[in-house]
């Protein structure tokens, strides 16, 4: 694209406010000189943030508000009195042809509820898909759906699977991403039978992917598989489990650290060392959930997430911007519709 | 119970072979010395390892065969000629009353088929659940189901609630356990109906539990909860990514400690506490998961199992037929029938 990227930011929605928000846009900007920012939030704030970041501060546009999401608004109340909101505003901005992403750090099911019925899906997409990168022993995955959807039937798992791999060619820099339904076991005969539909349908039709058929959640963490496709609500599962697991090792690890004068001193040598394994596992480093299939960009950052985690999840926008990514979407989803087999082929593939 | 307990060990089943399992049995008769064994397997190979283990030698009653079930093997084959396999044997016996529980280190999708089949679900359970202990950063939790049963309807995972609870009370030593019902969220909107159903329920009727309400799948490793309550696909997935997650952390941490001659220092003076970790969250330390709701208990060891490991899954056999498990479920489980509220009163209570 040469037109340079426009992005929108909901100030008012993490943890850390403002001041996180609008240091994280700096430091964006330093990695990616082209970008633009519309800030949305209460002016006055906005402007003593702006006044520490010399590089966004000339070309800046505030639209100013008050109000905001709260983490405990419910998306029903939300998507009543949800529109004046930063949140809401930046949203709009897409919509509106302002914006061609959004990042918010505020509420996910006010995101994602109020994002969905702005700027609705796009087309050969039923429904939108939350994808966000998981640390693995070897490159980062890319896991969704998140949370978007409970229940997903076989064509929203293909969908799923097409958004991923562009997800990961643009975000990794994976060329033929390998693709996964997760499951809980590798056989053919395992599992849901939209999970089999879905492998029979990634068997059957020619993608820019490699179709590893299924996975199981012990392999999520060994980095052999690009792209993890499930539904909604085993993805939720699957990867607060992993967090909780993590935060579980790491504290168990602290606690054995501390056994013994000797231990803390063993501790003292290895810190450097486990200081880049928590880097690793930190959130911050691989910040940005996206929500991918809607007719523009929504980016949600982790509410806890710091200025670099926070800048993390603009240079996602970023870069699923400018590699044009609903796009290239589209063009996968076209040629999946051309060639996909009839229901008495697919019968056979699934054999 | 009186009577001394019997165990059906299915020799063949493991990884380790004849040699483990009686080694194991050895080992936990010097924990229970009440314990009684059966052992089915290859007669010749039994005798000679038997010689090996004075404790159990003589009163232990061998029943030939020299089948097996693979690893490889599926159910459908299975259950078609698995009787006179090491494991269909074993699991006889339970069925004919010659032994109170069975263990076996086989394939898991036979032996609960097969399980399944021969002994039939207790009266008021619908479905068999798949429990096991987990480790946390308090005592361990119980989890279940954990992939015998795909999808589950509200009754299901009440049953499985109840039975969990037991499991806690008996195993753990837990006099009002925790539970929890694992969701995407903590609010009352989130998730299937199914689960918001079986929520309801739980809250409706007092049972020896403390019904916590839905928990996430990071609040796992925690242990603020002792049972955990999920389908069996989420929680299959949710066992197997932690299990990764796990070995990630590990994984990245052993190469954390090959940084430098620093950081191998650090960790040979810190490894007593590393390995206590290990330990911690070595699965042989939490072997045995057990297969509830049949009329007779199986219990499954992972099939890499070692000696202790094995011990661990007889141990966790002998504590569930002393402590006469099956009644203590058929007593909460006529309880919550006697005051299970109609589908008015439930309305009211969902809310």
């Amino acid at each position: 694209m040469t037109e340079r990227p426009v992005i929108a930011l909901d100030v008012m929605g993490g943890d850390g406010g403002v001041a996180v928000v609008i240091a994280a846009a700096e430091l964006a900007r330093e990695r990616y000189p082209r970008l633009m920012f519309r800030l949305y939030g209460p002016e006055a704030l906005i402007r003593a943030e702006l006044a520490k970041a010399p590089r966004i501060a000339a070309e800046a546009v505030i639209i100013h508000t008050d109000t905001k999401v709260l983490g405990t608004d419910k998306p029903s109340q939300v998507i009543r009195r949800g529109r004046g909101t930063s949140m809401g505003l930046a949203i709009e901005a897409v919509r509106a042809g302002e914006a061609h992403a959004v990042v918010s750090a505020g509420n996910t099911g006010a995101l994602m509820s109020m994002a969905y019925l702005s700027l609705r899906t796009m087309e050969g997409i039923d429904r939108p898909a939350l994808a966000a990168l998981l640390p693995t022993l070897k490159n980062d995955s890319v896991v969704l759906d998140l949370g978007a959807n409970t229940e997903c039937d076989a064509e929203n798992l293909v969908q799923f699977a097409v958004m991923g791999a562009v997800f990961a060619r643009t975000v990794l820099g994976v060329e033929r991403p390998r693709v996964a339904l997760l499951n809980i076991g590798e056989e053919e005969l395992k599992g849901t039978d939209e999970l089999k539909e879905a492998a029979a349908l990634l068997r059957a039709v020619a993608l820019p992917m490699e179709f590893m058929g299924f996975v199981e959640g012990d392999k999520i963490g060994q980095g052999d598989v690009d792209v993890i496709v499930t539904d909604g609500f085993s993805g939720n599962i699957a990867l607060k489990t992993a967090e909780g697991t993590g935060k579980l090792v790491t504290g168990l690890l602290a606690e054995a650290f501390k056994t013994s004068w000797l231990t803390r001193l063993g501790y003292l040598l290895s810190r450097g060392a486990l200081r880049a394994l928590r880097a690793h596992l930190d959130p911050n480093a691989h910040n940005g959930a996206v929500m991918l299939g809607l007719n523009g960009l929504v980016v949600k950052s982790h509410g806890g997430a710091n200025v670099r985690g926070f800048a993390n999840a603009i240079g996602v926008a970023h870069d699923l911007v400018v590699a044009d990514v609903a796009r290239r979407i589209s063009d996968d989803l076209a040629n999946f519709r051309a060639h996909r087999p009839g229901p008495a082929a697919l019968e056979t593939a699934a054999r």
